[in-house]
């Protein structure tokens, strides 16, 4: 084999390649609402915002299960061009800014974090963003605190929620009714528990897309088969040694969470409309 | 309170900040052999190479683990500094470059990925610099067909190793003996299965850096509680739906890694002491 056909065969192997195949061979699929989809139809729209101090994980568990779906468009949505550093270093290049996002979109994402997330729930060029595109979206999703921002857009008034385990017990501040579960659904609003709950999330919302067969066939895709080697992570089953080292850590976000939380509700309160669907 | 003051508030809310504070407050940890460390001594340097079509969530899900850890210096290291395209269109600013890279390293990690991990096994640039690293790192890692990629480096040989469920068996040509587990510790090599297995395996190196209790620890920041909304990731759980959808998917996959495997095998064999340690 030559190098201009093992090149070929190379392109003809992509995994990628080989999910578009397989979106073009099944042409029909069902949308959200359970109607049929032709494959050359209009691709479902996902916006996933994401900002400084973001989570990469929260970002990424889902957009890998996004990435992989037949006939969907994501982009990954800032305030500018500029690239994005998590709160762990990684720096991600946006592929939409505000300005030129899609609208409306079909999916809108917001992950969370930590100090950065709370700068956002005050934040009233993403308010504004969040709550515009969130009152035409046909789902509206978070993973981790990311929910904290969308009930800072008003978006989660009326609605069951969850978030991170460490700040969920402040949505009821933002209107929501917190619901004590992995992955949240109320209407058109889902909402996932801390960090790789984004995954369990991510799985539902392709199911949700594209039917139950093609979420069992990427569960396979991302060999997910969890097999946690320290046991789980919820705050019920924590160690002394975890609880001590726990506070330190988390009280002070909650603290931080809760005084967002406090100036949101106050502009919420004056604006009782915005952000209702 | 001021906007000062809440801002100061925030910083010092930092989930990263809180993590940094606790790793300054334990003061003492344990490094990969069980000797006591002072936070204060040179950091665990930890060199995740990254390239273009590489799988996001190997990545991430590993990254957000050990970018958690106190006493770690985490790099992004690729051929150059243009910014590496993901599978899934993501697009991550590498932080050192091959030339660049600290020497020796302390954890040697490869990522997976399709058409661009392919390629990889035939790369002599990216070959010669994990040879010549994974020679002298402490640990040499690896999540999904990254261990593939291993493999063509000449650091398996001899070693007990996994991969994605799809390409596993290839491992053998590589001279590994394939073990089918989530995890796989042979001595100094630790390769785990496809994609998501990158989250069980980061939480292992965290004990093995940092102790037990801080896996726990980490596993609770994270919520690591995963609900599989659609069952086991694992082939001999595919329904014939999923089946269907498998075999154009992973048939040319798996043949266009077992031609990258046996062009790298020839090039072993005739350097039978390359990348043995």
């Amino acid at each position: 084999m030559n190098r201009r056909e093992f090149s070929q065969q190379l392109c003809g192997a992509a995994l990628i390649g080989a999910f578009a195949k397989l979106a073009i061979a099944q042409q029909q699929t069902r949308d959200m609402s359970g109607k049929q989809q032709s494959a050359s139809e209009k691709p479902t729209e996902i916006a996933m915002f994401i900002y400084p101090g973001m989570t990469a994980l929260d970002l990424i568990g889902l957009q890998q299960v996004f990435g992989y779906l037949p006939g969907v468009n994501v982009e990954l949505v800032a305030k500018t061009t500029n690239p994005v550093r998590s709160d762990t270093g990684i720096s991600i290049q946006p592929s939409k800014t505000f300005a030129d996002c899609v609208d409306p979109v079909d999916v809108l994402f917001v992950g969370g974090g930590s100090d950065g997330t709370v700068a956002l729930m005050t934040d009233s060029e993403t308010l504004d963003f969040l709550t515009r595109r969130g009152k035409t979206a046909k789902l509206v999703t978070s993973v981790c605190t990311g929910s904290m921002v969308l009930g800072a857009a008003g978006l989660l008034r009326g609605y069951k929620a969850t978030s991170h385990w460490s700040v969920r017990d402040l949505l009821p501040q933002l209107g929501a009714e917190l619901v004590v579960n992995r992955v949240v659904q109320d209407r058109n609003r889902i909402t996932a528990g801390g960090i790789t709950a984004g995954i369990d999330f991510g799985l539902r919302v392709a199911a949700e897309l594209r039917g139950e067969d093609y979420a069992r066939f990427l569960t396979l895709a991302l060999e997910y088969d969890p097999q946690p080697p320290f046991g789980r992570g919820v705050p019920e089953k924590a160690t002394p040694a975890v609880e001590k080292m726990s506070h330190p850590a988390f009280d002070p976000l909650h603290a931080a969470f809760r005084d967002a939380a406090l100036q949101a509700r106050k502009k919420l309160v004056s604006n009782p409309q915005k952000g209702c669907s």
